[in-house]
């Protein structure tokens, strides 16, 4: 693939125009309002606005809610929602359409599924998890493992897992790509090493869903759950999503049991009866608006192929690191990521000690990372909107930063909440 | 009050059209999209749409994801979402702005407040929950016994929950205004009663929050959660909220644990350590764009006086009521709701063996109303957009489907899904 001869070393603007146009992804750059001269390297955290999204509200809004009002949770749709979002994800997911539902927040669905699958497994006793993982995995897992008097909280080290499961683990909470370093697991050994102690594993998708080709399935996977609102683009809080397993779906038992979820929901009956499908998971009133915007965003995908997306990524990664380090030699900051871009998802992580001035610098001259604590400063490179001219431009920012100290002033010192 | 007048019987278009003339909310009905010649008698299922809504969803969309992405969750202050609604929800709710917060969905949020209840009674275990209740919150209640294993149910009937009330009880999870007849409770003397076997109370607001004056403080209640999207005007499945009495508010500890209930959301501890204030209610990223909508919809509050609101929504419903029992005499439909207006919410509820196709029918001429199983129409009065006018022709309607039978087609026996 072309993608993969970019960047090295001596990258220069010329053969990075000519990688775009010959790019068979330029056109969905297209369908994204990008503000002019940003170098956005954030889509990790928060992706672009897809063109369509404002359209789309606004028919939801004015039509819909406005003209159609309580009409609408049949005749726009609104009550399938959560299962048209699902299906639309699956074949990202490489899960069948009535497996995926679009709900609530990661964090939620996280909780959900956690207690799911140590049901499915009542005689054992331990929950594993990543200390690497996003914190809120770690957090949701303590919180579950206090709903349950005799469950134990298996916190391992990268590398440690295989010593980590035995004959009493109920689940492992992994997360497929790290979102600090973006280290990447693959989905189909660990899932294996895993159910060899006779555990079931959830995934957390939301690094890697979007950016990396992703085959539930094929991973024998029990169940996942992800964020919308990364390389999905569906816009700041968008619904999260869940995935359960056809062989586990109609024994899932998760607890927040709500209206949305039963199997008669409009024969408001006393007794909670489980959905005889995915609508199980559900718990309360599918969030129209925010799910209309991440709707636009997921038709983007329907006819992306994802080797090409994973291909550029490691394209424009390639390129910012080789700029990176061939520029800087000795003062480039430390790759936190695995080197090889097989191990790692579409992000890069760098360490310095004046991380946090270094990504205040950038974003005052347009090009927008993130840091998290301590020193970790990460770079994202978004497939359906990045161009490699973008990424060599960033990577030169980067550069100068570093090597002239531009970091080194009060106002980059100021610390402020960033998510 | 002027309003409290109408609706005697003989009540026509002209007093109504002066009714209007002085209604002090009558500013109000300009600041909705309402659809011409809809008579839209439903807000108690989801309130009309605030015409500042689309621009402030624009807004949003445009500037704050598009030109500002990731750094908006700080510029923007969307990382303060939860609690700035929270803040203007407060005064709706005779609570202080630091005891609530806008959230999830009530289902979600109820789930987290009768965990939080039952830890701070942990030698009880019994959870309270009236048959009366939506379904939901009975599920959830069941979702949460299941999780705990000495915990039993105890489910009562109308008029029978002084005879529930014992030492053993932990938590009664009551609903201010039932969805189904709009009986109210009296929150003060209800949640006395409660206190005085040594349980806490959970209240749900959903059918009563913008329609009727709530002071939580002087009921002394402990917590609450209720809906965004009925008597609140804050779109399709809006995020819900939630009140914890200051009282408990630092032991409150919910189950569902995550980033953003974190004292320290940006240090990503491996430990959980719940926030010192209302955010320890929070569990997932805020879904932004639902929040915007429903932040403008709150917005429209700032000046309302709720007690001029409850006056024109007993005016309202008692119009509704006494068109349609004087005009139908023996044919009128069996009034399910309180005959006296002080206790009973916004809506009124009347049984017919033929109410889904009544329903249908009025539905097919231009009045929403809805319909529950098995025979309950539900009529609702939003003060702050319905007219007297609107609620007279809307009766009348009604009154005429009713004495003409014009129910009586196969196409109005044909059932779907509504909410």
């Amino acid at each position: 693939m072309k993608y993969q001869a970019a960047g090295v070393g001596e990258s220069s603007a010329s053969d990075c125009a000519s990688l775009d146009g010959e790019d068979p992804l330029a056109l969905y750059r297209e369908r994204f309002f990008l503000p002019s001269g940003l170098k956005y390297c954030d889509g990790m955290s928060l992706g672009a606005l897809p063109k369509e999204v404002p359209r789309s509200i606004s028919k939801v809004i004015e039509q819909e809610w406005g003209e159609g009002l309580i009409r609408s949770w049949n005749s726009a749709g609104w009550i399938d929602a959560p299962r048209r979002l699902g299906g639309k994800l699956a074949p990202l997911l490489g899960a069948d359409a009535d497996e995926v539902v679009v709900a609530d927040s990661t964090s939620v669905n996280l909780f959900k599924l956690l207690v799911a699958a140590i049901r499915l497994r009542p005689e054992r006793h331990v929950i594993v998890v990543e200390s690497s993982n996003f914190p809120t995995d770690i957090y949701v897992a303590e919180g579950v493992a206090e709903l349950h008097p005799r469950m134990e909280l298996r916190l391992v080290e990268e590398g440690e897992l295989g010593a980590a499961l035995d004959d009493d683990v109920a689940v492992a909470l992994l997360t497929h790509v790290d979102y600090k370093t973006a280290k990447m697991h693959d989905l189909s050994s660990v899932t294996r090493e895993v159910h060899r102690c006779g555990a079931l594993v959830v995934w957390d998708l939301s690094h890697s869903t979007g950016a990396v080709p992703i085959d539930l399935h094929a991973a024998d996977a029990d169940m996942a759950a992800g964020c919308g609102y990364k390389y999905l683009n569906g816009g700041p809080g968008a619904p999260a999503f869940m995935f359960v397993a056809r062989e586990h779906l109609l024994r899932a038992e998760q607890p927040i049991t709500a209206w949305i979820g039963h199997d008669q929901p409009f024969e408001f009956s006393t007794e909670y009866v489980p959905a005889r499908s995915v609508n199980r998971l559900l718990s309360g009133t599918p969030p129209i608006v925010s799910m209309a915007a991440l709707e636009a965003a997921l038709d983007l995908w329907r006819d992306v192929d994802l080797e090409t997306v994973r291909a550029k990524s490691i394209g424009l990664s390639q390129l910012f690191l080789q700029v990176v380090e061939s520029r800087l030699g000795d003062a480039a900051p430390r790759l936190l990521s695995p080197r090889d871009p097989n191990e790692r998802g579409s992000h890069l992580a760098f360490g310095h000690p004046n991380g946090y001035e270094i990504v205040q610098a950038l974003i005052d001259r347009g090009m927008i990372g993130d840091f998290r604590e301590p020193e970790v400063m990460r770079f994202g490179f978004a497939p359906l909107y990045m161009r490699f001219t973008d990424v060599l431009q960033a990577a030169e920012m980067l550069v100068d930063v570093v090597a002239s100290r531009a970091w080194d002033q009060p106002k980059y010192r100021e610390r402020s909440t960033v998510t």
